[in-house]
């Protein structure tokens, strides 16, 4: 199906070069001047270290941000200053409001003849407690989801579920999924705690944090990730005989909470109500610095706008930089995005998010139409140079857009090599020393590239409300 | 000097198999039929797991074991019963008595705009406390020398010294200089508390402990490791201006501990008061279970000489294993073993421990002198199918055995590759998940082989008081 539409568009453009038709007069093309600067702009973009030094300055004079915490809100500043230090346009914000949730101290231990300290961290969400109990080893989310009613009864249930490494990341679904799931499964059994073997590829002592959610009418229990090693440990210890483990949690929601979308735009030289949008997500977990998930993100799209601001001629269209609020805990920034921004929805030409790390993008694709795909093609030919195939209709949005591309918003994938992100993803080493700066430098090229183009396409690449939206 | 020796030994030896001499009457050689037993021991023990499994069982159903706590003396109860299930003819324990340190918790912070919170463990020795103070960084020791005196007063001091990584870990010699060392000199330059950039050759947030020292006359600071990331996240906080750090330590001695050095023999079946001496440290530290420092070390020396035990006939001399310990505050195991044994000096022939991870044994060498440096060629022919190489005159004897060897007693050297050792070296990370089963094998094989062969030697490798050594 995908092959068949991607062949009809390259028709339909072909035919379009020969003999202009009715087809052709709803074509989106890019300029050939504007291909030119692109090249120029991608060139300079990769001898820049700007985003590594919009990283560096995010991770270090910031540091941990967790939604709602004091970091957050010196995060908030420091996107407006750098912003504005970037020669941005415009910068504003826009609130975000949310359930905070707070981590403040975590321990585990293995009780009786193998006495010894598990490393383990609070899954963001899970309530504090103390719990002493014999543990029950699933190897997986349907094991658990087998084991009958009552059988965990005043028991710990732990899944040791080991997630595959990828370099498209696909093996977080069903890790992640344990992290979602297990624990209200957990419950239904008689489960009075809950542990995970971390949704992690590493084999080093630290745990992997992240959300989970208990559902409606059940009672939260205390639920935590174990260390790869330490899931491991834990399962060589039960191949001996039962184990008592003791997990004390000392977390919970406190609240609500404030934070902020940080907005800066580089502004639309002939069409400045038409945006390209770009951007990552502001806030971390608690227990890094943020630099994989997602300082470089915010950093390289930071530095990919604002190296476009520096051309000697603004792009037509608007290109604007997000740096998301509250990603990590359901996407409470980019849920209030599309809420506030619903009515300029068809404003919003095109929009991508990076949020997979730091590694270099090796593919491309969007949601283009098939009246679009010309302008798309363009855009992967200028990406072409750095290492990125064009793998038309592969893929989907970044997390903090799909909110607003679910209602129709066009997106794009600029699709990084994630193959070590989950080594990182939500533990204490998720650090600026991991990044690379070249392959950040290609990251910063391959955005600059693609918010200008889209920014300078006439036409536009199928933003519509989806009840409007037509199918071409 | 020590090619010329080589050389000479080499000269004696070619001479005395073409005419026996006077010299060759003191000569030590192995005879051919061990020559050929000990082939077949190399292969049986490469094709064996057992030295993995040992390792496995002390570093899960013990784990943590630092010298003086429960896990300490739950290893002294392992160590014994391990020795008597792989079949050792006598197991015994001697007592080690030494003071005891314990930590209990440590945190770290930056304070202020940048605020966060720091990796960081304390090193063993350092007293507890709290200090909130300015941090002053040096590059190196030699940097915190030169700072005048009272310079620090007030100030926590932080050398920044980076390890390097190499194979024989020659790195840790000034590495570890700066954990020995610095902590005084800050004090002599008025430092109120100190912190180092762990001496390791890793990137994760798991900072490295490891005993310090305190000249006589001082009165001890806080003093403890930043992990690598940490340390390099400090030194870019720093280059932005003053900061402040808070430390606080809840760490101390307590008093004085009695462990045992535990010891299991293989009978010799001529010679049984000649003992060939083979080993490892029992002791961990606390952060991590001590897979590579030095469970693998316990593991492998164990299995090589269950494997010797299990020959149809006993090698001519006796082989013992010792479990040392408290090796890593001072070597108490390894000076109460000189002391206890001291008389008996020259009834141990050779000795080698085990004391630098997991990885593949590359190199073998000796303190043999030119007398018995036919054995030892005869033992580097049995071990180079495993890889290794013969490098006469290189090295020295392991931590626990070299009180006894300045003593006189004659050493061994298997040298492992420790390319990756301080990676883990005194962290959270030195989990058995790190051990590659069949590096272990090769480690088994070659200690089987070394022990086996001296064991069977006729003529001895040159152990004697230091006051009566004869130099050949």
């Amino acid at each position: 199906m995908r092959v068949l539409s991607a062949a009809i568009g390259a028709v339909l453009a072909t035919a379009t070069l020969l003999a202009p038709s009715a087809a052709a007069q709803r074509e989106t093309r890019i300029p050939e001047s504007a291909i030119a600067t692109a090249s120029q702009l991608r060139e300079a973009a990769l001898a820049s270290d700007l985003g590594y030094r919009v990283t560096e300055s995010l991770t270090t004079e910031v540091g941990p941000r967790m939604a709602g915490s004091d970091g957050d809100a010196r995060a908030v500043a420091w996107a407006q200053a750098k912003f504005r230090e970037l020669g941005y346009d415009k910068v504003w914000v826009e609130p975000v409001t949310f359930p905070k949730w707070e981590r403040r101290a975590e321990h585990a231990q293995v009780l009786g003849a193998h006495a010894q300290p598990l490393a383990l961290t609070a899954l963001g969400g899970s309530p504090g407690g103390t719990v002493e109990a014999e543990v029950v080893r699933f190897a997986d989310l349907a094991a658990l989801e087998a084991a009958p009613p009552g059988s965990l009864a005043g028991k710990i249930a732990f899944v040791d579920y080991r997630m595959e490494r990828a370099r498209d990341g696909s093996g977080y679904g069903p890790g992640s999924r344990v992290r979602s799931r297990a624990p209200s499964v957990a419950i239904t059994k008689g489960a009075i705690g809950f542990l995970m073997r971390s949704a992690g590829t590493d084999s080093h002592r630290q745990p992997h944090t992240g959300i989970t959610r208990f559902d409606d009418g059940l009672t939260p229990i205390p639920s935590a990730a174990l260390s790869v090693p330490d899931a491991a440990q834990l399962t060589r210890l039960l191949q001996r005989g039962p184990q008592q483990v003791r997990m004390s949690l000392d977390c919970g929601w406190t609240g609500t909470a404030t934070s902020y979308n940080v907005i800066g735009e580089i502004r639309g030289s002939k069409r400045p109500n038409e945006v390209v949008l770009i951007g990552g997500h502001l806030d971390s977990w608690d227990l890094g610095t943020g630099a994989v998930d997602d300082g470089a993100g915010v950093g390289l799209t930071m530095a990919a706008g604002a190296l476009i601001g520096q051309l000697p001629k603004a792009p037509a269209r608007t290109v604007r930089v997000v740096a998301f609020a509250n990603e990590e805990q359901g996407l409470y920034g980019g849920k209030a995005y599309a809420q506030q921004h619903a009515k300029a929805l068809r404003q919003h030409q095109l929009a991508a998010e990076s949020d997979f790390g730091a590694g270099r993008i090796y593919a491309y694709s969007s949601s283009a139409p098939a009246y679009a795909q010309r302008a798309d093609r363009q855009i992967a030919e200028v990406l072409a140079p750095l290492g990125i195939a064009h793998v038309p209709g592969e893929g989907g949005p970044g997390p903090d857009i799909s909110p607003f591309a679910a209602d129709g918003l066009a997106w794009a994938r600029l699709a990084q090599d994630g193959s070590d992100y989950f080594d990182l993803h939500h533990t204490p080493d998720d650090t600026f020393d991991k990044i690379d700066p070249q392959a950040l430098a290609q990251n910063v090229a391959a955005y600059a590239v693609f918010a200008y183009l889209a920014a300078q396409a006439e036409g536009d690449f199928g933003s519509a409300p989806k009840e409007a939206k037509t199918t071409d």
